[in-house]
């Protein structure tokens, strides 16, 4: 078995559940990550108990914190009894020539592929982390029922929570996002990513973009809730496409379910994710606590 | 009437109402501040319509963000219909010297007091921005009812509130605190502070000191709800001394109504802070809302 190196950080009693942080070695990027954990109040209650099992991931410039503590997510899963997993979005401090310089390349940005170009291969392979590599960590070192996994995000989160659920059916109970980045091959930031870490644009874009997988998925039927305010300065600019999204579902209408609400005046902040946020934890309440 | 220069930095809706972040000049204080207000759902619906409002003063190292940001209140303001203020918790960029040296004096740990030593006295008069100058701003400015105001805070944004309240009987309805410093004058962050701020310790260090002044009180009734973890780093050092204001307030108990509630694990963060916001929203509605 692999030797993690998994260290706690940090320790704090949360609405009667504990939030942990905890580092580790991965492999598969090449450096030390951190995650945050939360462990519902059936845990503390009784050790040997487990709990269905929540993981967001975030978007552009944050870190595994700003979920966790902005949303205002931990007393809903308090009373659902579901733990929370909040990891990093892209490996840090990998010494890659430029990986700080941009908000939106590098650092914060690894929009969740395994980047194939020499310069970022070695280390920016977060599909890999977070569909295989953090989900043993977790259902080997804490008391999660694996089978009862669902996934969200926001932004660049929101198009890694769809697209790493339509590449593995049967993988997680429920989807959700806010403001997720739906077509990256087709807009400015997920562009920039893509070459960066893909190479120029081919076919092998397309298992990272969620409308074009949700445009041929033919598997386990899903359940997706995508939330947008209608304010928000990247819908305005086309980095989100929901629609392109919409539209493929279109073609899958048998095997995904998508429920989309627009919210006039709320902009792409925390604020407008903390306002909805318990919407998607009963949302997934209703396929983990089945 | 003064011109504090009132700008508007940022707005974002949440919860059906809507976070702004404002700056102005503050002449009591010689520099520019900022401050964040929440005005709740009804000001949204009738721009006419005015609601009681709630200050919430920070702790040592806080800007004017950390509890409108981590503590997850807005959605029972947002339900209450309660607008809320948060101020900053010192002036900045005074040039002063040493003023960022610390982490426990100058920015960010303005204590809450008007400051009488030359050093210090020009900017360091966070105890009339609080009790005068703010609450004028708000209420000349924004759609609160100023006869319905509470205050409520953390650690050294603790002792502000209680200390506040108690010199200014009939200003709040309702006073609350999350591990106040409750004994300022007698713990040792407190005692550097007013040394520096307010000279060598002397009987006008009393009118800063919630223990001092709850053991005097005989005016206006007022109830204070006070909030502490057991696992508090700051309770074990002898920071917060809470035990020394519930004995002063045996003194004043005519006057004072103090419910003190002690939290098995807990400790002085934000996690503390969140678990339990509803309640003390729940405690000031009950007076702002009568």
């Amino acid at each position: 078995m692999t030797d993690y190196k998994l260290e706690q950080v940090q320790k704090n009693s949360c609405f009667g559940g504990v939030v942990y942080k905890y580092q580790h070695y991965s492999p598969v990027l090449s450096c030390t990550m951190r995650f945050n954990i939360y462990l519902p109040p059936a845990v503390s209650a009784n050790p040997n108990s487990k709990v269905p099992v929540l993981y967001f991931l975030s978007g552009l410039t944050c870190t595994e914190d700003n979920m966790i503590t902005k949303s205002g997510v931990l007393q809903y899963l308090s009373n659902e009894n579901i733990a929370l997993v909040t990891p990093d979005t892209s490996p840090r401090n990998c010494g890659i020539e430029g990986e700080e310089d941009a908000w939106d390349l590098g650092t914060g940005a690894g929009f969740y592929v395994d980047a194939t170009t020499p310069k970022w291969s070695k280390h920016y392979n977060m599909y890999s982390y977070i569909s295989n590599e953090l989900p043993e960590i977790i259902s080997s070192n804490f008391p999660i029922i694996k089978s009862k996994s669902s996934i969200f995000g926001h932004s660049m989160g929101g198009h890694g929570a769809i697209m790493i659920a339509l590449r593995n059916p049967g993988m997680f109970k429920s989807v959700s996002a806010f403001a997720p980045i739906c077509h990256p091959s087709e807009c400015h930031v997920g562009i920039k990513c893509f070459e960066e870490y893909l190479g120029p644009k081919s076919a092998c874009w397309d298992k990272y973009d969620s409308t074009e997988l949700a445009s041929n998925y033919q598997d386990q039927h899903i359940s997706i809730l995508m939330d947008q305010g209608s304010d928000d300065s990247f819908l305005k600019d086309n980095s989100l496409l929901p629609d392109h999204l919409v539209a493929a579902v279109e073609n899958s209408k048998s095997f995904i379910s998508l429920e989309t609400r627009v919210h006039p005046g709320y902009d792409h902040s925390y604020w407008f994710v903390q306002s909805f946020i318990k919407d998607h934890i009963d949302f997934h309440a209703k396929f983990l606590n089945a």
